[in-house]
């Protein structure tokens, strides 16, 4: 009989805290949503003590994303816990999760604590969170390298305490399958209460085994598995949660488990995490790279056309690739628009269709054909994740080698409207700077991405940009078959998060000024 | 006591056979001197009946790689066989390699053989291959998804025909490492004659499992792993050479195994294979991404600091990051330049000194640091891959919103000269259709990416593009400050690789002409 597994999804906690991972909060709400239509059974939605943008994303997705459990991080502190519980509290399911390391190196070096005190602490944490939270998970950080009978010891008292989840995470990433398993066996067999937790696990990637650990942790009693969209987090990441499923799925007669994932979301949610972030998978990546399902030697593409079971364990529709490549043209209407997103899974509000058709219709006029591909690039700028402060009206620049570069930008705000230019190393540059004698913001270019979307010297370019403005990190882009509007565009965008942020922190600010 | 590894690399077949992976002569060669930097045992070099100029690449690797064993792939015939022997035969260590299918749906559906004739063929084939070459490995294809008992008569074949090496391959992918460690250790017991031969594993990517079970296949009796520099290879890819080295240098007391690879040389193997194929890792990408020894979250932070064990299981320097930034200034010399190199692992000859000096000089006049990350951009540009036919002059650019994107170039071959100008959609598209103007070689671009080497507005920019030129597909890479530069460089890279292999055949059919 097979049993069913929980995923727990922790792409916006552990994957969102490494970096060129952040979000910002209409990011997170976005992919929450799209975690919700994966199934997945649990969202870790943040760590409501780290920031104050942590602790909105958790109380937003709580109040918005209904259908799975939502789970807050706690360090085993009161602080921590009461924070947490203040997030996720309006959740329909919320969870509060609280960890403390186990391993005697973290004791002695990070924690500088004893066993005993760890013991007591763990003890405390738990009773807290129980106090407020029906369902406390609790995490023995760096359980793999931790003496097994005091883990024993810990994780006891944590479920005494009432603790419903029990997490041995591989912290480091130090694991291997043939020892993790049998560790995982040992440890449960070794906790008396065992019948009153379900026992998790959480792998890292550090040497490449996340996913081959969390199987191994499956088949020795976990029944829930921590992981993320295209294995993102901290490091090499975790565990990919697409490959977990897709295991399981695949190999049912050696591992005889059920999950609820509906697999046939896992490369929309992996693209959507991609979109935002600009953190792209390679195209050799399991499952979601791009090349996962392309078979280019000729030995293979014979045994493919013969028989696909030769050398495909798994179809592309299984993962949600349609095998269709869609192409409409110029002449095609927003009904028709709004059909073909929809079919690609995205439904969009009526301001999303309109500015995505605005998109379409002005790629149309310059490209041949307009592919899938370029339908899900020009959807991201039509995507209403920050309200448009500035807006771009016009930009030229110019290039080359031996040349200086110069550019001239038109930008909007509200009903003022400036023109400003500027020369630079590059065009890219020289827009740059014309930008920011604009907004008056200067930003710090931390990272520049341009990729084509399809083929030939007219395919859509997509530019993705991580700016530091203030100390903060923002993501912007942007899709265009001009690099330079591309470019424009997306700096514009990363300008208008950090615009809209800094506002509502003023506002709050205000608010906490008149209250007092 | 700890048993001796043996790694069979397969970048240079399994890894360029896959979509984006191509190489051309010139850079197989660069990426096979290396590997054997990096000390594996044997590389396999290509697939001579596959292609001319995969018989040319094995053949110069046999020639000028005199440390490792060099392998050619052949199917199990005669003229593969005699073509794989005739490439690899000047190799100090020649091993042909071998292989048939022997899972019955391979059978059936590829084969169309029984498997009394696939036994026979096996037996035909070792046999000749033996009779040209001391060394033979034979690879079962499928073999996890074929009958044990059937597939071990098979082996046993091939022994008693001399065979040296015996692979047990996971072709498609599908093996977990809880049955696939089983599987390899109940084969092997199945081999009467096994002493006679070291078992090898190859294992495929798709469910993100293929080190594991590489790790499962050692710890059951395999003594070679086959596995590729970033995991590159067909679909999801081949087992990560990386990951299995430093998985064995990490958990010695679980993994009891030696290697003789120098993990130093990992990052700069990476690095070199990205730069030739424009094949990106992940920044999660374990051991090699960007990411792998980055600790962003404040907490792991605050632990690094007091003790880098409490996160860290492996130093940076293991795998020959080193953590200096190195900054060099506009008056810094060639001869200091020539030492950075060195520092950096790179030897450069004189002419490919005096590129890379050209450009760093530019480069330190537009930028006001230069980062380590910067000279091995640039030495990129340095590395005399193929003749500089067509030499880019003079390139001006420009492109916006709303804007006719026009470009004109100045394009010099030997001692013509020649101005072009062209529109387009965005400033690249305009630049590359004046290119094909001066060319007449219209390129198809299949693949254009741009990615920032280091942070600042100012940061160089890397442009990979992809092109397509008679069906053939060439990669073409130059870095920039100035993007449109970049761009239009990178381009005539690849025009430039493509005309000359087009010379190159144009003067073998002549001389065949000529000798007939």
């Amino acid at each position: 009989m097979a049993e069913r597994v929980y995923f727990f999804d922790t792409t916006l906690r552990d994957g969102e805290q490494s970096p060129g991972c952040s979000m910002y909060l209409e990011e997170k709400l976005k992919m929450a949503r799209q975690l919700e239509r994966l199934n997945v059974d649990v969202i870790e939605a943040g760590f409501p003590i780290a920031s104050e943008g942590d602790f909105e994303a958790v109380q937003a997705v709580s109040v918005q994303v209904r259908k799975p459990t939502i789970a807050a991080l706690a360090r085993a502190n009161r602080l921590d816990i009461e924070r947490a519980w203040e997030a996720v509290k309006q959740a329909r399911k919320p969870r509060i999760h609280t960890f403390i390391a186990t391993s005697d190196i973290h004791l002695q070096y990070k924690l500088r604590k004893t066993r005993a005190e760890v013991l007591a602490q763990t003890i405390e944490a738990v009773k807290t969170a129980r106090n407020l939270c029906e369902e406390v998970e609790f995490s023995a950080e760096d359980a793999t390298r931790s003496d097994i009978d005091y883990l024993a010891e810990v994780l006891t008292a944590a479920i005494e305490q009432g603790a419903t989840i029990i997490n041995i995470p591989d912290t480091v990433g130090y694991a291997v399958p043939m020892e993790f398993g049998p560790f995982v066996r040992d440890v449960i067999a070794k906790v008396p209460n065992r019948d009153k937790a379900i026992f998790s696990c959480h792998c890292h990637n550090d040497l490449g085994l996340a996913v081959a650990n969390s199987l191994a942790g499956l088949l020795n009693g976990c029944r829930q598995v921590e992981c993320t969209i295209n294995g993102i987090g901290e490091r090499a990441g975790n565990a990919s949660l697409e490959e977990i499923a897709m295991a399981i799925r695949t190999r049912k007669n050696v591992l005889p488990f059920n999950s609820e994932i509906n697999t046939e979301e896992i490369s929309r949610s992996s693209k959507l995490l991609t979109n935002l972030t600009g953190s792209f998978v390679q195209p050799n990546k399991a499952i979601v790279g791009r090349n996962a399902f392309a078979h280019e030697a000729g030995i293979h593409q014979d045994g493919i056309l013969k028989n696909s079971l030769t050398y495909e364990i798994m179809t592309p529709q299984s993962v949600g690739l349609s095998s269709t490549t869609l192409v409409m043209g110029k002449h095609s209407g927003r009904h028709a628009l709004r059909n073909k997103f929809e079919e690609l899974g995205y439904e969009l509000s009526s301001e999303e269709l309109e500015r995505a058709y605005f998109f379409f219709t002005k790629l149309a006029d310059q490209k041949k054909e307009v592919y899938e591909e370029d339908l899900v690039a020009i959807i991201q700028d039509g995507m209403k994740i920050v309200p448009d402060v500035y807006r771009l009206k016009f930009v030229l620049s110019s290039g080359g080698s031996q040349a200086i570069s110069s550019a001239a930008v038109k930008i909007e705000k509200g009903t003022d409207s400036c023109v400003e230019s500027a020369v630079g190393d590059g065009p890219i540059h020289a827009c740059y700077k014309a930008i920011d004698k604009v907004t008056g913001m200067p930003g710090r270019l931390l990272d520049y991405t341009v990729n084509s979307v399809t083929r030939g010297k007219d395919a859509l370019g997509e530019v993705f940009v991580h700016v530091e403005f203030e100390n903060k990190n923002y993501t912007g882009k942007a899709a265009s078959v001009d690099i330079i509007d591309a470019s424009a565009r997306a700096y514009i965008n990363a300008v208008n998060k950090a615009y809209t942020e800094k506002q509502r922190s003023e506002a709050k600010k205000a608010d906490k000024v008149a209250e007092s």
